[in-house]
């Protein structure tokens, strides 16, 4: 039988919420629904042992992690499990304070003992707190997944560091399991394929949690972020809207205006709408899997199986 | 220099139209907007010489094809031409009266002599006709592009024949340059790539050409076609609808619902407008130059490089 | 305390379950919710008895009425009811056999004794049976709601027959509180009260129930009952889409193109989304409590305070 | 024959590109389409002569008003003229410098001698410079109408003088000919009308002026003006998008859900295409002829007729 893959993971945020509770769901019923890849090298979807969780907020420190979840802001619902067994048990491991600058990436460490890979799934915008946690793990050698726009993999020479050390060093900000940079990277291309010529194009993206919230208010590295994903200067990103009703769901409308043919018009208008922290967890558990693959083979750096899953890879602009 | 590619043409209907319009406009602007290859062995979209032209209309018979293409029902609109040379010249060839059973296809195979391609661009739902074309092109040692959903690739000792001929046999139901099958299936795709569950989809395409109004009348071989290109029995595709303000565009609704992560929901709307003969013009231009390499080359039955330009190619379900 | 209006309806469909539930649902919970008139003449939304119910499938015939609205081909879903008390009680009320032809009216006029209101709510496209209902109402000396399109309320000789009982007749064809022809109605009002130039509107409709089955292959008085609703000829209604996966939901794709000042142009695209049942159940409910006034005073013929909830009143076209 | 209105307008941009170059299309080819009401008290849209215009860019200032209204960021389309007389000649009036601060109030209530109406169509965000037009206009004795959602009309005190001069003062905030605003109110309306519950909406709304940038940076009053047009706390305006692509055209996203009988969901999704422009040009050409109406029949303050043009009037919230 596989060793499960012990996870640290970092933010307990909604995007945690939805991996915890879909292995849970996914262990309880074996159902394969919106899973990406049900085995990686043997690793099923619950074959995942949490090892530790950092968070910042009062509400959820020293809470079980099962609870912690669903603490506001959390907006991410609770997943309907089977009828008789309808709560998920406590999961048995608390919630401890994350860091907040550089001086704690000693005592983190420490508690990242004995795990393999840290999650870091902390809002996008702060990324001297990323690379602190990606300092911890390097000294805990645990292999380190940035799920954010900040730029971790992207820096040289941190990339450099994990290689040498025969760790895995995984991102820079997760491609969403079926979101919209990945929609539209694909109608771009194959608007390109079909031989179209791209007039222009746009999107815009409307969501209700607290990430959206603080995307609104710190939009640059995501921005830049997202338009590495789409490579064209065609492409319009329209500001973020944080509508608070719309809970864990992401709305986007995208437009994509090209030429055909003896120059007529092509208009494509889509409407796109998912739970965001979903899509997260859906790409989380490939990645996490990837990375304990990779570092048990002893394979440092960045592990090029992992590029259709995010954004900004090494060596794209930051 | 590259010898022009010999054309004779069935239908002088929305698609001829936009053809001849294209390759004119090509050739006096240069422009590639819109052209999905530029050079096709060295065939360029200008290097197209129409040797002869078929239709059944009073409006059309007899006439310059220049002006043909312009007679009622067609509402394809004229190109916009650069200013000092707004109109098309005279083609100087003259369109011929069609063939409306198997007892004139020595008349036509006659005509067809000194052509190289056949291209077939009636409407669908004439499945004895189609058929009466290919024997005349059969008899001239001619190749035929069978653009419409009757069955005619697809039919075995059909293909067999033109094998046996040396004579390249395309087919069956051109997938349009940028239509609804070529986007719908790409979705379908995505979804399936990105490990999200199928749980329905459906499209609606409105148009306002005789070709439309033709299907919506004999709806039948075209809707096992259409299924044919999407392969999935979670996909409904409803009644056309002939709405003729729209002339020659195309309007399709298309939905995808499917279930990601934690069987939560994703749904996916599309609007897509184009200009439906263009989008045929646009894949004939590439159909032609295919038929031609292959026959030059003394390659008979059918060219698998077609492929990607066709909805039910040989071997699918008729 | 206000007299319960005595109701027997014509047809055990998805329409009539939504209308039973949504009663019963209003009645447990007290909420107002999508409820467009709490009070008519002082008669609330709970104070509706059933007393006759007829339909002809054996599914459902001589079953409690509470049963019948569950079974198949009705895919109307169960309403949520408060936990204690999950299911619907039975009814005490027994569905009887519907009448097919003239010969039975008398038997129907005799099972209407003590009803007020006859709610015909059968499928459209069948016009002698809602004719031979109408007929067992006047003998029975009860008011008559036709919710279909087949022309009854529209029958010049009908109408005075039922004015000179002193019984109300209700018709035709019910505008659904929020469906396709209302919203597509007030969209073209709006447009012309602000001085835009319509130049072309579709509708396209959707659906999956037995009623969308039925309409599809009997289009005919409905399609003129919609062009009644909307008022112009340029607008086109696109052929029904019966897509059985959309079970009770209606989906609505609709666009409008008017020119506005200076000629330039206004595109406007609209998708709606409804539960068609409840669309009808929450009109029924006010048609109802309509005739019982109506009836109750000894005003017989059309009442005209029922004309906004009706697509094709008394004098439109048939 | 009517006297012509004299017009003095503040701001050259798109908005005063639309109207004057509409106003002359209408006199040439007598053309009503987009026109909301051809005549007011005996106005016809022709008879509007324009006496003075401010703008402050140099490449505007000094230039004949037919030059001027297409000097960038200009984006607004040269209408199609009809063909022997395809160039709007020239207008022989000459755009004069705007005022920058309120020590020229005097310099432009000289220019305004001999003009009616005072049209103040710069961006909004300026409410220091709005004010000093203002007091120019009743200095000169000139009605003044406020395009922009800077406070004018919703200023009291401002009111009242206007009121004891005899001008009409009408503001603040054009509701567009057909825009968003004028839409979603609508649609609102229906939703209540119909008896459903609202349970949440939102609109997005993209442009690609010079207007739409402004607002970009100055998104405080005009977002306050849109919530006083649309009134419901369950509505959230999505942050504006600048597209520079779009040009002069405005797209809106406009989505409301909500609740119908049985509690069951409905929802709308609307995609509204215009050309900003026109839609203030469309609602200013009434605004202009009720202002000139009003003062000659000495009614000075708020003309309560220009209600249906306008987002906040006087007594909504600032």
């Amino acid at each position: 039988m596989i060793e499960k893959v012990k996870v640290a993971v970092v933010g307990v945020g909604n995007n945690t919420s939805a991996l915890v509770q879909g292995i849970n769901l996914h262990r309880r019923t074996g159902s394969l629904v919106g899973i990406h890849r049900p085995l990686i090298a043997g690793i099923g979807v619950g074959d995942i042992a949490f090892t530790a969780a950092f968070a910042l907020s009062d509400a959820k420190v020293g809470e079980d992690l099962h609870q912690a979840i669903f603490a506001p802001p959390n907006n991410f619902p609770r997943l309907d499990f089977p009828r008789l067994d309808a709560d998920l048990a406590p999961s048995g491991m608390t919630v401890q304070r994350g860091l907040v600058d550089s001086t704690e990436i000693e005592r983190v460490a420490l508690a990242l003992k004995g795990s393999e890979v840290l999650l870091y799934s902390a809002p996008s915008g702060r990324p001297d707190t990323a690379r602190a946690y990606a300092e911890a793990a390097l000294k805990a050698g645990v292999a380190f997944i940035n799920t954010t726009s900040d730029p971790i993999a992207r820096d040289a020479s941190l990339l450099t560091r994990f290689e040498e050390a025969g760790l895995p060093l995984i991102g820079d900000d997760l491609a969403s399991q079926f979101g919209t940079s990945v929609l539209h990277h694909a109608l771009l291309r194959l608007i390109e394929e079909r031989g179209l010529t791209l007039t222009s194009s746009y999107q815009v993206n409307l969501g209700g949690t607290e990430d959206f919230r603080n995307l609104v208010e710190n939009p640059n590295t995501k921005h830049q972020s997202k338009l590495n994903a789409l490579g064209s200067d065609k492409v319009q990103v329209a500001p973020l809207g944080y509508l608070p009703h719309l809970k864990s769901q992401k709305i986007t409308h995208l437009n994509i205006e090209a030429l055909g043919w003896g120059g007529t018009s092509v208009s494509l208008d889509v409407r796109l709408q998912v739970h965001d922290p979903s899509g997260a967890a859906g790409v989380n558990i490939d990645l996490i899997r990837l990375a304990a693959v990779a570092l048990r083979s002893g394979r440092g750096g960045y592990p090029a199986e992992a590029a259709s899953h995010l954004k900004s890879p090494p060596g794209t602009s930051v």
